[in-house]
């Protein structure tokens, strides 16, 4: 077929333009990409750039979801590797501290930013964000069912899990804005400790 | 003096164009700030409002310092009403946490938002952000050491502040993103449960 090589073509540039657009958005949020200014940074036609993305909430709305793709990789899949229950819940915020000490995403972690930028105004980019941040609450909500129910640990379930992902984000928030380390410590200290306390001989 | 009145009127017309852009800039964020916008919205003349600002940045510091003080008449001066120690401790929670829910901005925290926003962006902006943000974190760190001063509390006051702040950030978080105020019920519970296993008797 002779489509194959622009089709291949084009799908090497989504992801290039798409690679640049998650880091842009990490600092400056979705409202501040442009597939002018990305197509001109990436020394990309602008035509071919708007013709893959038609529109800037189609750019936004794809970079939601090459973001989680990244965020999965980083926290969800390897937090899998740990076994159910106690370990998995370990896991879950080592690597989500992790993916946010070591700046997957030049601004820290990606859906903070643009939970607090989407939170308040209504539309597909708000719901795509609220569905990427909730599918990752849920996500450390089973594990701490899980360490519940195999017997590892004794607490509410959700309690433990909101506490938990409040915990990471606020190391996260801190420590971008004061641009201090020392949050990441604190944060798994308490973790740690709360961990230790509901945690069964 | 021939001048006064044209003070005063600036005066009034600094404090209107400031309350509506907290309000603006807590759900589009301080970038989504523009005098032009602001003067139409108010049905101001744009030549008098950009001689009262000058600059967007200066702005947007002007609204930053604006938002301070409803967030201090808001959660600080009630919680001083509240004895020092564990009244205080628990009063700042509480006021902390009604500041959100009542929606004193329609975003949400100002600062919860403006902080993701400007938070890996150098700048007078970042700076003014990180103070207000660095010092209600102060607030609440010795507020905490208090309640540990007097007896009220055995536990690390540093851990116990940063916790404590972290589950009403994040109780502001998925409130607004999700629009549900069940988030507030559950940082209540977790925040009473953490404070009732750390208080003396």
């Amino acid at each position: 077929m002779p489509g194959d090589g622009r089709i291949a073509r084009g799908d090497a540039t989504r992801r290039l333009v798409l690679r640049r657009a998650v880091d842009v958005a990490s600092v400056d949020g979705l409202a501040g990409l442009s597939l002018g200014r990305l197509a001109t940074e990436l020394e990309l036609s602008k035509s071919g750039v708007f013709a893959l993305f038609g529109s800037k909430e189609e750019l936004q709305l794809a970079t939601i979801e090459a973001a989680w793709e990244i965020f999965r990789s980083h926290v969800v899949t390897p937090s899998l590797s740990a076994g159910p229950g106690l370990p998995r819940l370990r896991a879950v915020c080592e690597k989500w501290l992790d993916y946010s000490e070591r700046r997957v995403f030049p601004g820290g972690c990606f859906f903070f930013n643009v939970g607090a930028e989407f939170d308040a105004r209504p539309g597909r980019v708000h719901d795509a964000v609220a569905a990427a941040s909730g599918s990752f609450a849920a996500f450390v909500r089973e594990a701490a069912a899980e360490a519940v129910a195999l017997g590892h640990v004794d607490a509410d379930a959700e309690l433990l899990a909101f506490e938990l992902h409040a915990l990471g984000r606020a190391a996260n928030a801190d420590a971008v804005l004061h641009g201090a380390a020392e949050f990441y410590i604190l944060a798994r200290r308490v973790i740690r400790a709360r961990l230790d306390a509901v945690a069964r001989a």
